[in-house]
């Protein structure tokens, strides 16, 4: 029954599933960014439209996906499954993005670490043979997560030098039975780590420990080391859960700086953009996936990347309660060629 | 590819798997109802001994999970993946519950569709061979609930006759290749459905239209009727929701009536009880899943189930933006024989 399995947490996809369209919105900040001319949309307006940011992120997300669907040249009723979710409470993002559209709905909470998991079921329901088409989709807006996580924006709340900033990005992936790639290849599922931090305002420490066990579960699971890789891409552990997670590395005598990058750290210009430790949010890793990530593995650039978004998985109220801040990591492997020409089946 | 896809939203399992645990626990109000003697815990504190609800719901789905893990004979280590979410704002109960557990945990956002959402999945993830053992689970809590949906217990807001009352209650099913039975035989999954309902105080309204356009799809994917199954269950429809849905078979010549129940109207004696039109909460269909459905599979009084849970998708936010509530509806059917003894491979 287990064919697929590879150890505790990962599993190999027999007949990997085709990305074949990918779509992403983003706001002005991120459209100024080092990242700008990998984004399909830049709208300059924070309400893209719409009468509240809440509904804005709504609009955004769709938008991303009207131009993931465009991309792979499918229609809403091909799609068999959606996957996603965000960071608003109840996920209305994503519910109000998608209602009335007639596609069947699996509705998902993995706060920052969406992206990740939401391609992850996306190509398990392909691969398990339960669908031809499938999509995956996530957003964040900064003004949303702000208000609702931490304070009014209107308070003018001064950043501590570890906060990050919540991108404002939509991003969507349409995946498919039959396709030229990139490829999804296999999952890492996360587990949840608590390491008991309890700084709202440094979420890179928070993370930093699942995507740690997570990394290292992909790594004893099939037998790969970092070099083997072209990248290993964290969601937004930003400038400080990169160095937390490169130096837990470093204890197990692991070298993954070489191979290793963070969404966080690629969205923003972190001297020119003001943004303190970098990026974050479901949309900061959806986005920078769904760019330059995406384009580079097309171009050739990049051939083999582990694609590992992070969540933390708090909340304001279990805080305000004493509470501490568990973290989630999702690796999903990414090939351009959909035969296993590396050793991956061979552990 | 699709080898396993009935219609348009329905899949069936072509190696079912088997529930082979199954654990609930409730607070004092759902003990003192009509399935009081189902349940495997009752705790008349409505603390569960914890410093607050939100912990509270969390200590109760923990005990539930560890009933089911008993039930099945099943270590921790032993359960590949968790599905799982709550009501609560980011998920809370489930986080923290399984924090540190080392289960691979895929999150969920379904509101009170989430016992059905977190058994498809996890029977997926075994039919589709990518583990042997999965678990789903699901809780709410009245105190956590209301003040976060609707208004601080304190105020002593006056209860409108449609709505209903939230269950303190937690249910956790573990799932196996192999097993007795019963099994899970087949899903349809729900669509984000809009009626622009807007009264947070009648989630039944809000939620019959999705339960119609689920059981509608798998009436269609499967070509059974209701009289083919021995009970459709919805998850917490209530008095009003019920009613509404019926009237909506109705104008399709389809007699639900006789083979049609809701988890809302189960939990609670309407008459005594003071909870006006029904039950209502993700604890709500997975204490009676879990209890009083599933007893009543292993003893052979029903062989074969649809338990369609039922999820409102708004947020209080969304509400006051002058939002609408949307529905979702997940279907599972579920069957004490595991060959296809019935038509459903005919269709």
């Amino acid at each position: 029954m287990n064919a697929k399995r590879l150890g505790t947490q990962t599993v190999r996809f027999t007949s990997p599933p085709s990305i074949v369209g990918s779509g992403n919105v983003v706001g002005k900040k991120e459209g100024e960014g080092p990242l700008k001319d990998s984004f399909d949309a830049i709208d300059t307006d924070t309400l893209f439209g719409q009468k509240t940011w809440e509904k804005a992120e709504s609009e955004m997300q769709r938008r991303a996906l009207t131009v993931a669907l465009d991309k792979a040249g499918v229609s809403t009723s091909e799609v068999q499954y959606l996957f996603g979710g965000d960071l608003l409470n109840q996920c209305i993002a994503t519910s109000y993005n998608i209602k009335n559209s007639g596609i069947p709905f699996f509705g998902l909470y993995g706060a920052c670490s969406t992206m990740a998991e939401s391609l992850a079921l996306a190509a398990m329901a392909i691969d398990g043979g339960y669908a031809s088409r499938t999509a995956a989709i996530t957003s964040s807006h900064f003004s949303t997560a702000e208000r609702q996580y931490r304070a009014p924006l209107s308070y003018g709340s001064q950043r501590t030098p570890s906060a990050q900033w919540t991108a404002t990005a939509a991003g969507a992936v349409i995946l498919s039975a039959a396709g030229k790639g990139p490829y999804v290849k296999a999952h890492t599922t996360g587990c949840v780590v608590d390491m008991e931090i309890k700084d709202a305002n440094n979420m890179g420490a928070a993370m930093a420990p699942a995507a740690y066990d997570t990394l290292s579960a992909f790594f004893a699971d099939t037998g790969l080391k970092p070099s083997d890789l072209d990248l290993v891409l964290t969601g937004d552990l930003g400038r400080v859960g990169a160095s937390v997670l490169t130096e837990l590395f470093k204890m197990d005598d692991v070298d993954l700086e070489p191979y290793y990058n963070d969404c966080g750290l690629l969205l923003f210009d972190s001297a020119d953009q003001d943004v303190h430790a970098g990026g974050s949010g479901c949309g900061c890793s959806a986005a920078v996936f769904t760019g330059h990530i995406l384009n580079s593995m097309r171009a050739g650039k990049l051939n083999r990347v582990l694609f590992a978004a992070t969540g933390a998985l708090h909340s304001p109220t279990a805080l305000q309660q004493g509470g501490t801040i568990p973290g989630i990591c999702h690796a999903v492997l990414l090939e351009n060629f959909k035969e296993e020409r590396y050793a991956l089946d061979l552990c």
